[in-house]
């Protein structure tokens, strides 16, 4: 199943080029507020609610016509792998990987979808693309083992993790409003029996900048969700960024950013420079 | 105002030593989730809601028979700022301070609330206090100024920001599960007209660790509110922790652990080491 927000909150399950609303068939959907209703749905599904979509009958949207969001605005947590491919700890001449870093966070409140543009802070610093699959929880997961960690997934989808090099911790440089597209859908984990081995590419400008597959992350997805539920609770809702392959660089204004992971889908946002500011003249500094 | 979350989910006020049970006057209550009804309450006053309390032959509860728990169970964001205090900066030998390193995030699923214990995960890896002036945000703010800060806060309340010493990502390193103590309750904005004049006092097993006046912040309040929001937009709800004093130091099993800021409260939770493994045997590692 593949399922997208949709025309400001509608919540359509993807049928070949339609849409097909489901809204109405998620208990609470109208209480669910800014985490939206595939959040509410996700957490159904935790509960043990059997939740299956009748399409009979339901209003079709053409999805060529359809305003897609997105698919979580607002996830409880949005965690992050620094460092989970060999080649990138290579391009950064980074020393150490996940397995030394452990996780960061981003804000959730950074999530845009499908078609809205990445805004860069900063005219003297650079902003660069990480293309990176997205994983969401759907079990709520603690000190969960390798073996079972892939029984807490609800699904994956294409993130964007969206960072500016400079010297602040990663949650301030990775958590700037806009610096989180995540869609275009979530395909339920049904579709994707092994996450290791899915083919992605990031295009940046009309140009590959990044391609990998994800059998070369060095934490793989079900290492990833075994660490980081040793330290924290997971979520049914959290977001997993898996780390992002070699290829990152710096984002100008116009750009066009394209994700597209195999079984998965094509998520594409801009990019708007023309809001950014020279570092130096960031607020906040009672004593410099 | 203070207000307290009690007995499962009830929303208090305080008045002298007991609570009135207000939940029954903040709309959408029955639906607030694990956010907890003084999230809704927060929201609703952001709206716009004119919301008092009718206090008249309300239930009154004595505080002394009322299990508070965290005023805010599970936060949108949980915000921190490393070094903003000279005199941590130098017991920790930091060659940075908050002006270059921004700001971090911890998991909201970290939150605990008065009386209960932070579980130390590691046998071989210091876990300490630090003991912060924590402010609830009232009002959406992005890009506000250092002036206008004061006017997006909802109120004040005691956090502390416990943290392994290792070399992971500060995020992993400060959100292990019970990481961050919350309470007892939140103390309404009118009540602090100046956030950047408050007395600060941290024990830990009998012995004052730390003492501060949070006037000694190199970011104070309004500067971190107004730098934080230029970097990420604040809902109502997110919580800043605006960083720790000298005199950090190592938890043991049994500890008890007591915040008290001055017009806030007094806030105290336990240390359970009984569950704590070695470092070396955290899982994940595919390739060590």
């Amino acid at each position: 199943m593949r399922l997208a927000l949709f025309d400001k909150g509608r919540l359509g399950l993807v049928e070949g080029d339609h849409l097909v609303d489901v809204t109405d068939q998620v208990a609470g959907a109208d209480t669910a507020g800014p985490a939206g209703v595939l959040q509410r749905h996700i957490e159904a599904v935790a509960d043990g609610s059997t939740v299956r979509f009748d399409l009979t009958g339901r209003v079709r949207v053409p999805l060529a016509r359809a305003a897609l969001a997105a698919p979580l605005p607002r996830p409880g947590k949005i965690i992050g792998a620094p460092v989970n491919y060999l080649d990138h700890k290579a391009e950064m001449e980074y020393t150490t990987s996940v397995a030394d870093l452990g996780v960061f966070l981003k804000a959730n409140s950074s999530v845009i979808g499908p078609g809205e543009d990445i805004v860069l802070p900063y005219t003297d610093k650079r902003t660069d693309q990480e293309g990176e699959l997205g994983v969401v929880i759907g079990r709520t997961a603690s000190h969960v083992s390798v073996d079972d960690a892939l029984d807490h997934v609800f699904g994956y989808t294409c993130v964007l993790d969206i960072t500016v090099r400079s010297g602040e911790d990663r949650s301030t440089r990775k958590s700037f409003d806009t610096f989180t597209p995540i869609g275009p859908w979530i395909v339920t984990a049904d579709e994707i029996p092994d996450p290791d081995s899915l083919d992605l590419r990031c295009d940046v400008a009309g140009t590959t900048r990044q391609r990998t597959n994800t059998a070369d992350l060095i934490f793989g997805v079900r290492e990833l969700i075994a660490y980081t539920s040793s330290v924290m609770t997971l979520h049914p809702g959290d977001v997993i960024a898996t780390g992002t392959p070699a290829g990152v660089g710096a984002l100008g204004h116009g750009d066009r950013v394209v994700l597209e992971i195999e079984r998965i889908g094509r998520l594409e946002v801009g990019v708007d420079g023309s809001r950014a500011a020279p570092y130096a003249q960031r607020p906040g500094r009672r004593n410099p």
